[in-house]
């Protein structure tokens, strides 16, 4: 008898691709290494365990300047680099900008270092 | 009674710090960000993923130009940062060199990106 089984990972698709998981194309490759770019940064690495460290899980951009000594305009620039790489969300409130760590968005990029 | 539970986490030292554990201080996020810095590039990432998908675990410097597509010495200094990050090893061997993904070294990266 034939056991049909799901196959899961091609329907998840590139999503899935994994580092050790056979050798990546180049499409692959340029988007794992585009999230580890943006982790790839010691002030962004605290930025965002700053972030996800937080009551809210929520930080002003204002409130993320004196812990890493650093003016609001380089905070801001690192922040937009998390946030195009999927690791941060933005919402402007006013006259600031409030930045979450996105949800999953960390252990989606773990699974990329993992074996299938 | 009390019970007295091995403290694992205190013992490991900074070798767990995690980027959701709670704000990181600079040196732990030095640590963290080195890794994802060598991880931030997509030739890096698909020689990587090259070595690991080879039927020994290991691959001369001479196999991996062609299917990325780069001269020897291009390919040398790629590897040259994964293995500062200790994400690959290095053997010399006769005229080549042979590269392995370090054993563990990706999961211990993941780690760092997912709850405790």
């Amino acid at each position: 008898m034939t056991t049909i089984l799901p196959l899961l990972d091609q329907d998840a698709g590139a999503c899935c691709a994994t580092v050790t998981g056979g050798a990546l194309d180049e499409a692959d490759a340029q988007q794992i290494a585009k999230v580890f770019k943006a982790l790839g940064d010691p002030t962004r690495v605290r930025l965002l365990s700053l972030i996800a460290a937080s009551t809210d899980g929520e930080l002003c951009v204002c409130d993320l300047t004196d812990p890493v000594g650093l003016s609001q305009p380089t905070v801001s620039h690192h922040m937009k680099q998390l946030v195009d790489a999927g690791l941060a969300t933005r919402e402007q409130r006013g006259k600031w900008a409030y930045y979450r760590v996105t949800g999953g968005a960390l252990e989606t990029a773990a699974r990329t270092l993992l074996p299938r």
